[in-house]
């Protein structure tokens, strides 16, 4: 039998966020129904609401940051019982067979992963939705285990914040002595900050205004740079192993070239576009340097990283809100007027 | 004592090459005194010549692909003996004592290795003089052992077009299996199909013209892709672990980052600039690809190489020519009009 639930839709690049009801589907036999107490408000669900990249489907049902609690398990799942808190990120399905899939990689499934809204369930191929709702029901392998004693609300940007900056301190071997730098301190950047200096490593941020020091400072970062002072970039010249760039709009990655070290990289994990002005090669081939591209992470990766965050109880700095006010968040996000993430108390649905 | 030499020089970025008298410097105690057979022709030789890149010095004697005879050593030599034959590469010297010198990769030392010709001795503070001459005069740190057997004059060119398409092959740890392409089939892609072979990869050529399959076959490539038929590019999406691209000018780039695996690298040897058109970020997130740059290699690879070379019967595809006929053979590579190096066979100087 299909589920009649209650979210929070858009039905248009320029409409609102409104109440809506839909049928999530039957569950199958590995599923996990999961009552969904919070949902994080990440970057993306405000450029897919709004079709800022081309590919919208409506009505959208945004919400890939979800912590809930279990419902109810299907006969063939093992790994989780009702009362459960677990989680779901970016995705909710994948081929589960390409050499990808088979490396753990499932946000590079050679078919395209099934993201949690926005995309075609492999199975039904029905429409997916998103977090910004009752219920959700996914198949047990895109299930998340929330470690106890972690912070539910909290934990919620680690499903997409949390692993789009993990997944790239681990795939380059952040660790004790690495020399780290992060540009932007958004939802992104705070993660890099509080996960990389947990890794143990040397901790830069990279600042555009002044004023974040203290704020930097706590969350983990052991020097801020301002970008715009061209002493302070000589100062750090050849210094980082890995720069995570979390900037989700159009900027220069140049500057930051000529402070990685020899056979360092600069990873970006928020712009997805061209860049502009235009990339030098100079500093690239002068110093084995590398650009490259991340994406959130895969499942067991997912799991490692919130295991993590339990023992040493990292959550995102957030700020809760109610679903009624998801719009007025969206502008404020716009603004970068919020520390660090916005979170849905997903109780205010039934307000 | 100083040596006076005869040589090839140009005196501006508009005078032909012509012939030269300059002192050597009178050898140190860990110097080699080389007396040069044969020189390759690079063309950064030509861009040098030229002051392409803004920073040439005149009078200059380029050329940095050296096969010579030692003639004599210095007391603390123990390395080499007069009638040895040697090689000299692109540097000639490095500060020795930084991270990247200690890690063998002088080529990215701190303070900028010596160059061949163009550059300042860190000792004398004189100008270095390329192997377009009777002799040079080298630290035996940056002198490297040919192997017996292999052909002398097909030999120079190892010493930078071969080293630099061995340094990518061995970093990204090209072996059985691994798949590579190379785009551009000139001095150096000639080298890195040659290579790529012997060292057991799956090799495939990007070119943009037909025609190259004979000799790109010949050479070591299993596989010609036009990278203008998009069918044939298709074909090959998401294909290759490393991607070697030697192209000297301005190209796109965000074709082949399609045919990259995921993890898979774009290694640009060729090209300084700005990368234009704007490199799309999209497919390096999506596949977590790098583009990186790399620049020739470091003395004790430069000998692996060579070494690599000798077991392996592998030398350059070359057109030998006199000291005289250098200006005709700057504007015919200007044409690409050479398969695949010239080399000056230097007892024409003599002629
Ligand atoms: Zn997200
Ligand atoms: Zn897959
Ligand atoms: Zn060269
Ligand atoms: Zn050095």
């Amino acid at each position: 039998m299909t589920m009649n639930v209650l979210g929070y839709a858009t039905h248009s690049p320029t409409d609102d966020l409104a109440p809506y009801r839909f049928e999530r589907r039957e569950p199958r036999t590995d599923d996990v129904v999961i009552e969904i107490l919070y949902c994080g408000v990440c970057h993306s669900d405000l450029h897919n609401a709004r079709n800022d990249w081309g590919h919208a489907v409506y009505p959208m049902v945004p919400g890939h940051e979800i912590i809930g609690r279990v419902l109810s398990v299907g006969p063939t799942v093992t790994r989780f019982k009702q009362g459960d808190h677990v989680g779901v990120g970016c995705m909710v399905d994948s081929c589960q067979h390409c050499e990808a899939c088979e490396k753990g990689h499932e946000q590079y499934c050679d078919e395209g992963s099934t993201y949690t809204y926005g995309g075609i369930d492999r199975h039904d191929r029905m429409p997916t939705y998103g977090g910004y709702s009752e219920n959700i029901v996914v198949s047990d392998k895109f299930v998340l285990k929330v470690p106890d004693g972690l912070d539910l609300a909290g934990a919620a940007p680690l499903l997409c914040a949390g692993i789009t900056t993990w997944s790239p301190l681990r795939h380059w071997k952040v660790g004790k002595g690495s020399k780290v730098a992060v540009v932007g301190l958004g939802g992104l950047g705070h993660m890099a900050l509080k996960l990389a200096n947990a890794l143990g490593a040397d901790v830069t941020l990279f600042s555009r205004s002044k004023g974040k020091e203290q704020d930097a400072g706590r969350l983990g970062a052991h020097k801020v740079v301002l970008s715009t002072e061209s002493e302070q970039m000589e100062a750090v010249k050849g210094r980082f192993d890995l720069i995570i760039d979390t900037v989700p709009y159009i900027h220069d990655v140049n500057p930051y070239l000529s402070t990685l070290s020899i056979d360092g990289t600069l990873v970006l994990v928020g712009y997805l576009g061209g860049l502009e002005p235009l990339l030098n090669t100079i500093p690239m081939i002068m110093g084995r340097k590398s650009v490259a591209g991340s994406l959130i992470g895969g499942i067991a990766e997912t799991q490692e990283m919130l295991d993590f965050c339990g023992q040493h109880g990292i959550t995102s700095d957030i700020e809760v809100i109610k679903i009624q006010e998801i719009n007025a968040a969206y502008e404020r996000m716009l603004k970068s007027d919020v520390k660090y993430r916005f979170v849905i108390d997903m109780a205010s649905l039934k307000g």
